[in-house]
């Protein structure tokens, strides 16, 4: 009876929608994962009943129905006359790339621990990485997450960077620089790219052992390995220098794996490493320089993930916390640029 | 930089909040009960810069801060030159009681095993109800639980009951039972009502073990112990009739706890346990009976409780289900009413 439904202020949907988020994500994720979507979009304008959305996706009609009305609430289908067809949001969640490989990351690789979250901020520590093993951060035990949660893992973390890449590449080649080193090269995208544009720079990359051995067969797959320095090393043991004679220091999407304390040591240790008149450069999105509200709420998201589960003392930074480390390490901003929509390049001098 | 922020589809941001959900939900949970929405409350418009909410509420500065940045994708906070402050939505999050009640609720009793909800749709079981123990519904471990979702699982259950019970006392009463047999009593709120209120009706509660148990000593506390009987079995064993000879049979907010065969048993067990020209008076919240879209949520979301945690088989249902289940069960609807906002009374006649 739509006739005596009373509208009611905003903002109480938006807090009983956050009360029952956790149940409504996971009706939206089986929804996808079953095939449930898809058979309501397969129908397209003319909507399906859920007796022929359980026969088409192959489920019990219970399920059909649970997931066809957790999704209602979620506006991502529509009911008419008994039908339920797919709504614009409902295209996004089942079709957009970003949104998938986000909810992929967040169920897969945060769902189960982030119910620690709040034991990780009282402690300082990732407690819900428990879920998955004995390990200080998650980065130490990477390439032993389960191949799901793995692959989860590098497609968020890939997708935020990859775009970034061939647009940052030319400004830090602009002066041709013959030595790099990539702090945290993690798979080395970044190293690869480098070695295919330009090919008389060295790169060397400092990050786990298990990171750089991959890294290793991925040069030789390239051609590219006689050019390829690997260094694996404990990024947090600051008394250990990085190795030195560097024109550039590359960052990226590193430091903000890391508390502000932490932060300012591997400024100073990546400092030390370049040759007189070199730049450290640091690329990172920060939560202030996103040009919507939705990269912003992306980003906010994702520190909640270095709280629970990462390491339990990074985050996603501001840019204004970024100018004060950088200064308190010693070092001055040369220039401060946006690359592409989400990032921003600062070029770091003695 | 708001000025160079662009406006993204409504639908963009939708479904990357719902993709970041569950970590934001956990933001919102810890900045509820470590004080830090408290903290921003109680400096009303004037604000707080995050180090001032550290130190008011008792946490680390990183914790006040990623659960502020949380709270800020949610927009349960605002920010403006560096000071946070509560929006509206903020308050509700940190006041409102049925808010309070569902993520409580959503916390203690779902969210764990919410993770399992898929394969509970495949299996027809509720997978997650192992977070808590080896039962096959959650009736059966209800005074198993830990006392702290133990006391989620109740405030939800009699929050969405209780405010029911003054207001359709009057309509089943009018005629003057004799003897009301009450099935799935649970903590015989609704049995103690009728005690307390007609000093003459004697009621028979059904249930299992542990609701009964409880139920006797509270009986005895208000003094009404001799008019009211308990009988403890299996409601799912269909072959066990129920006691006979009563003038109303009632059954309030349990058919949803059932799949659709075992409601049909239930009522043709319940329409056996009438004297002739008895009534079966069914109570239920369907979700396209609801004031609002809000009301509607909470059941559609409340049905995924049911899915994964409850017993993988009922859910909340549409009015139109009910009649049809009635119908099978050789029982015919006499009135059909709205009883208070979120209520339908359905009295069946054989």
């Amino acid at each position: 009876m739509p006739g005596r439904r009373k509208l009611v202020p905003q903002q109480y949907h938006q807090v009983h929608a956050l009360a029952f988020s956790p149940l409504l994500f996971q009706a939206a994720m089986a929804a996808r994962n079953m095939g449930v979507l898809a058979a309501v979009h397969a129908s397209r304008a003319e909507g399906l009943l859920p007796a022929e959305v359980a026969t088409r996706a192959g489920v019990s009609l219970y399920a059909a129905r649970v997931l066809l009305e957790g999704c209602l609430a979620l506006q991502l289908v529509a009911l008419e006359a008994g039908r339920y067809r797919l709504t614009d949001a409902g295209q996004l969640w089942l079709f957009d790339k970003m949104t998938n490989v986000n909810a992929n990351f967040v169920q897969d690789v945060c769902y189960a621990g982030a119910f620690h979250l709040e034991e990780s901020l009282r402690t300082g520590k990732p407690a819900g990485l428990a879920v998955f093993g004995d390990w200080s951060t998650i980065y130490e035990g990477l390439t032993q997450l389960p191949p799901a949660v793995q692959k989860s893992w590098f497609e968020f973390d890939h997708f935020y960077s990859d775009s970034a890449f061939p647009l940052v590449f030319p400004r830090v080649f602009a002066s041709r620089p013959k030595h790099l080193l990539d702090v945290g090269g993690n798979t080395g995208k970044w190293a690869l790219h480098c070695l295919g544009q330009d090919p008389d720079v060295e790169v060397t990359v400092l990050d786990h052992p298990g990171q750089v051995d991959r890294l290793q067969q991925a040069a030789a797959a390239a051609g590219v390995a006689s050019r390829l320095r690997t260094v694996a090393l404990d990024l947090l043991d600051h008394r250990r220098a990085f190795p030195v004679g560097f024109d550039v220091v590359w960052m990226s999407q590193f430091l903000d794996c890391f508390g502000e304390p932490d932060i300012v040591q591997l400024l100073e240790r990546g400092k030390a490493a370049l040759v007189p008149g070199g730049r450290l450069c640091v690329m990172e999105a920060f939560w202030d320089r996103q040009p919507n509200d939705v990269a912003e709420l992306c980003l906010q998201g994702t520190s909640l993930y270095f709280s629970c589960m990462a390491n339990g003392t990074s985050r996603m930074y501001h840019s204004q916390d970024f100018v004060e480390l950088i200064a308190r390490a010693g070092l001055r901003i040369e220039a401060d640029e946006a690359i592409g929509l989400s990032h921003t390049l600062l070029t770091c001098v003695t």
